[in-house]
Order: C-alpha cells, then structure tokens, then sequence
C-alpha cells in the first residue's frame, strides 16, 4: 500500500514585489498546479503569495513554510500552512521539501535559498534572478520554467 | 478571499506501540478525519502511522512533520510530508502546528511534546499517557478524545 | 595537537524561582565551576542567572543558549551567549551540549528539557525536580548531584 | 554589575581551501584575536579550522557552531563548540551571533551566509569572495578586513 509520495515544486521569490513579477509568478503557480504537483513556497506575500494564488486557480494544492509560529499569517491561497519559529531559517525548509526549484526575482532572503538549493545540489531553474553560478538553469518564462523543473524531476 | 484555515489536530505518541494502542490510534485518526480537521502528526511509525492509516480511511487529509531531510521517510498514509531536518526539535512543529493535541502512550518524545504543549498552553488531551499535570485533560477512549479536542477548539 | 574539547555541565531549571532554589542553582554553579566544567544554560533569569553567578563567583566559564536572536538578553553573568532564534527548541541545544544535566525546580519547559535529556541518554542528576523517570538519578543537595555529575562523566 | 558582552566577529569561507586561504583565514583570526574579539565559526575544516587556528596562536577565544549534534566534531583550535543539529541551519546562527561578519572565499554555505548576513543588515567585509551586493564592505587582506570591521563595530 505503500503510495508515491507527492511531488512538490518549490516557488521563491521576493516579499515584495513588481506586478510583472506578480503576474509571472502567478503563472508559474498554474502551471505547477495544472502538472499535478503540490507548490510549496514560503507562506507569505509578493511573488509567494501571487504563486499561491495561481495554483489554486487551476485547482492546485499548496503547501507555505511560514518563518513565525502562528499558522495563520499565511496568505489566503494557502491550503496547508506549516508554522515553524524558525525565522529565515525556515528558507532551509522552503527548499529541503522541494524536488526542484523555480526561482524569480528576489532579495537576499531569494538569494539565501538559491544558495541552499544549490549547495544540496537541488535543481534550481531561475528566471530574470540572481546568477550566481553556472548550475541555475535559466528559463525565459513560465512555461519554459516549469517544463525544465518537471523534465528534471523525470514527469 | 481570506478563508479560514483548516483545523490542525495534532496525534501524538509512541514510535512503537502494542496493538491495542495502534487500534485506539487508528480510532482517534479516524474520528479526526471525519469531524473534518487535518491530522497532523511525526509522520513515522507506531502511533503516528496509525493515526495516519484511521484518517486516510475515512478520507481525511494528513500531515506528516519529520525529524530527517527525507520526506519519502514517510509513512505511507502521509498526504503531505514535511521534511525538517530538525531531529527531535521537530516536536515543537508537531505541536506549534496543532490547535489541539491528543496524546497516547508514548515515551520521552511524547512526553516532550506534551511537555511543549502545556508551555505554550495548548490544548492536551491525554488517552492513558504521561500524567504530569491537571491541564492534561483525561479520555477513556478515542470518541471521547477527539470530541474534547473539537469542543475546545470550538468546533 | 587535538586537545580535549571542555566539559559542559547544563543546569537547567525554571526562569522564576524561589529564594531557596536561587540559593541552590547558586551552589551548583559554583561547585561545577570549581570541578573545572563550563556551566551550560539556557542563558536566562532564575536557575539559569543563579547559576551562572556561582560559576562566575568560583572563576568558572558560563555559556549561555538563548531562546531568541539577540545576543545582548543574557543575564550578566553569561561569557559566551549563543543567540539560536530557535523558541523553546533552544531547549534541544542546552540539552545536546551538556555531558549531564543537573535539574532543579521549574516548569513545562524544564520538563521538556528532561524529556529530550532522557530520550537522548543524557545522563540526568535531578534535585526536587520533575520525578517522570527512574533513569533520573536524585541527589539531595548541590553538593551530591554535582559529584554525581562528575562521577557519571568519569571527572 | 551588568557587563557589556562580548564582541563576536565571524569568520565565514569554505570548508576545503587553498594554502593561500589557509594563509589568509589563519591571518584574519589571529588579528581578530588580538583586537580582543571573539572569533565565531563554523567550527570545521578550511577557513573555519585556519582562522581558529590563527586566533589561538593569539592567545583568543574561539567559539565553533557546528551543523551536527556532536560536539567533538569541532576542530582542535575551538574553546567552545556549539553543537547544533541543525545541518546548514547553522549558518544562520554563525552570522546571528556575530557583530560583524569576515567573508573568505567559499562555496554555497558562505554564499548562503553572506545572504544571511546582508538580509539581517550585518556588516560584511568580504576579502576576495562573493561579489553579489555593493554591502559587502571589501577588503583586499586580512588587515584591512579586520580593521574595517573593528571601525564598523565602534572598537
């Protein structure tokens, strides 16, 4: 009886964020969703909440690692908030839970996450973020995005 | 769009356990599901693989929140894997998740987080478990458990 | 050139205490002082203060383990705060570094600590404490569970 | 009788290095030593073990926060290991617990912490590192390093 345990897509990003990089995100969510995969992300607003919000568009579920302790300062699109107190290190959570890694525009709390993404050689596709290295596989759009996360994760 | 977030009950006790206390906390899952809330739990063995096993059985939702890096270390009742990397420290998630706690027998990981439990003045229901304070609040069984659980949270 | 990494003995006990048991946490600190241990604690007020002002009175060294990410909330008497931003998981570090643990009078989260303590086969001194075990070992006095302590680490 | 606590500087770089980083990393912690600081690290091999190194030689205290859960893992030079269990979480509290951070060439874990350090506004003096914020302070030798850092700090 022993099942496949769901695949999930990790979504980072800034906080804050422009509404180009709101609608991208918000793509990126569908199409997370629309593949059959869980989106985790960090619970919160900007670029995770605009993803959030596109997964359940298309019927999604999803899954925010929140840094405080108070489960329900997720943002509304979030099915499964999961508290930790850990603070920025619940970014360690963001990404250890991820099979692959869609990175978008960020600050250094985005940055800080790639760099656990890679240095647990993780698959990390970024668009327009921080290039830092070689192993980020960059994607132009959505899309492309989440088409290189699930061919790496072998769907 | 704000909605409201599901209800988490938390299920705790022993990795390995008899057969009578992993009936009684397949019960106890069942029952949990059935009134609607998300099971939350260790994700192992023992009572937490039972609890999983009684909530998938009447069509709930379970979480799972593990000591490791690994969420494929799930039991396979687990909906939704939560890796921490944390060891023991993931106690305190299990619990600072969990709107209400229903504790088993258990040994000193269970006694942890009734102990976590009462510090931040969670809500602990104990069947047959550590009696360690009058705040625990005694059920006979597990129809019993889960109903004070739901009364107390206000459901 | 590898040198003997230091003896840490963790005190642990409630962050409020009576005269009785300051005067007591006092005495421990000193005596683990005085064997040549580092003195370990959760780096706040109570039994924590207290005994790290008995280990400073005897010249010793005092770390002290913080539940959040200031360094600066030590009581005065801390040499070398470690700020974690871990919550009561910090619990888990005061515990992991001590080679024993002598527990004095305090509450749910002294509880936890004993718990993690036991769980991790950590040897555990109790005085008037938390009785959930017949692995604590009871000393009567400061005088005994500090030798007890030492006895254990083979001091 | 409150004291003014101690003043941490952090020394951050890769756990595999270069003779040449040894060299440096080793320069860097004995003049952090002699400034009267403590040196913090990650406790290991490489720039974390050469600075410890360096700053014993100068007669400094040493304190290594280490990702496992052993506190005999530190390296010979460390007066006081923190063990953890927190994997790279760690990093968070190196770059927490210092006053100002040194960044030697590294890897992902010090791009990690580098991004840790310029989210929570800790100043960050990097030699030859990471160049992904114009808030990394540069400094092009161990003299010029820990003396930018001591100024920034108020020493």
């Amino acid at each position: 009886m022993k099942k496949l345990k769901s695949i999930y897509i990790g979504v980072i990003g800034g906080g804050g964020c422009s509404e180009d990089v709101y609608k991208l995100a918000e793509e990126v969510g569908e199409r997370v969703a629309k593949a059959g995969a869980v989106l985790v992300c960090g619970g919160l607003s900007g670029v995770m909440e605009a993803a959030s919000k596109g997964a359940k568009k298309a019927g999604g579920v999803t899954i925010g690692i929140l840094p405080g302790t108070d489960k329900n300062e997720a943002n509304p699109y979030i099915d499964y908030p999961i508290a930790t107190g850990l603070g920025g290190g619940r970014n360690l959570l963001v990404i250890g839970n991820s099979d692959a890694v869609i990175a978008l525009p960020g600050e250094f709390g985005t940055l800080s996450e790639i760099a656990f993404a890679l240095k647990s050689d993780k698959p990390v596709i970024g668009i327009s973020t921080w290039d830092v290295s070689e192993k980020i596989i960059k994607a132009k759009n959505a899309e492309e995005a989440v088409k290189k996360a699930l061919d790496i994760i072998g769907l």
